[in-house]
């Protein structure tokens, strides 16, 4: 019998890629930490339960404390074969009851990997934009109780795509080598109550999404003027930074691989 | 001095509209009941400690326990003449930590009743059809793991339209003196992962509108036609409908009332 292409493969020590979604609020963040519970943990203690394999995952983004995923990516290589929509099963099961979910499950070959095939991330960052607080969007949203000029603050965006040192939008214990991004698209839109802003780039220094929303945040409110912005870029320097956003509004949406890295040639 | 249309008004005992949002996953219902937390219940205690008036309000939907709101209306009479504004933002600090948020306040005529007058209210009902289970929406939809087929419900939805007698889908324990109402909309929208349900009437049934989406899900899962949803429609018997569904997905989305009731003459 041939294998046809939608079948799983049943040889080797498979690899699999996991799409997950998670409500980062109760969690230290995404990365295993001394104190804490982080999501790659609760991952990964699912992962032993099921499998009995005790295995170290990396996620595509590692998001802070508070930020939320709706597509985080994951790889890990498993000694038994489990056909993909099993493990994925299986692990929702285990990883009750926390707010993590596994929403797709794929073989791909072993030399896909979560963090470094990743051609782009992409992040969504949320604020509400109204007097009364949220109620329904807790920890979901930066609540901003007054109304933004998403106008002014979309202007202002485009001082800061494309390639620039981001010296002045990155954590101070940000352990990059370089400042040096390419950021390929940051749009703000208005969505009713809600400003969104859409954040892409290949790889993001630390904090970068919520220190330019932090920035941004200053135009919207008529503190700053799209030069203000672009001054601070130029500056280099983290002290010409606004107050950096909250985590609560912060979501990694989805992270982009590179044609055929994620199917078996 | 004279006073403009938009000024408050400082005379009387004024009669105020509060547009109110609440996540309904921690609380017994709308109603206050004998044991329990309800939404009514945190709202009047908020009014008592800014105010120092003990009022009963009452709420234009009678939300069940867990049911959620982004637009239910309340009117309140209160001794002391507030700005509205001043009221709005009174009641957010008192409502904390309850996740309960006053999002309009005005003042209206003594005529206006938030239950009475209203000629339609509003309700969308959330589904999230997807095999992983929600993580960031957990407790805000119906999770459905698996498709459902939308444009069958939405043909299906347009037998429950119009004056009809709907005791196949209100609760045994409904008090309504006539099961006869009239649906003027039922809407059946994808989008993305999920599915909307929109409905809207001048007044429902107990438990009308999850009963209705209940046996709309059966139509989504190929398990009953639109002729099968007409055949329990015309049974007028409980026992016709489908499993109602879950409070989590419920939303009042806004309460309409007729032109001119809102403001004074």
């Amino acid at each position: 019998m041939q294998a046809g292409p939608q079948e799983e493969r049943v040889y080797g020590m498979p690899r699999y890629r996991l799409t997950i979604e998670y409500d980062g609020t109760p969690f230290v963040g995404w990365q295993v930490q001394s104190e804490g519970v982080s999501v790659q943990g609760v991952l990964e203690a699912a992962i032993l339960k099921m499998t009995g394999a005790s295995v170290r995952i990396r996620g595509a983004g590692r998001t802070d404390a508070g930020v939320h995923a709706l597509g985080q990516v994951i790889h890990v290589d498993l000694e038994k074969d489990w056909p993909a929509d099993k493990l994925r099963d299986g692990l929702n099961f285990y990883l009750k009851p926390q707010p993590v979910s596994v929403i797709e499950s794929r073989v791909v070959p072993d030399t896909f990997d979560a963090r470094f095939s990743a051609t782009a991330r992409h992040y969504l960052y949320r604020i509400l934009a109204r007097r009364g607080p949220p109620a329904l969007l807790r920890n979901r949203v930066w609540w901003i109780p007054r109304p933004l000029d998403a106008e002014a603050m979309q202007e202002a965006a485009r001082v800061l795509v494309g390639r620039h040192d981001f010296t002045t939008f990155r954590a101070t214990q940000c352990q990059a080598a370089s400042p040096l991004r390419t950021l390929d698209r940051l749009d703000v839109v208005r969505a009713g109550e809600e400003i969104h802003v859409y954040a892409s780039a290949r790889a993001f220094l630390h904090n970068q999404v919520r220190s330019m929303v932090g920035s941004l945040k200053l135009v919207g409110d008529g503190k700053w003027t799209a030069d203000d912005l672009r001054q601070a870029l130029e500056a280099r320097n983290r002290a010409a930074c606004g107050a950096v956003a909250p985590a609560s509004g912060l979501y990694l949406t989805a992270v982009d691989y590179p044609p055929g890295s994620e199917t078996e040639s």
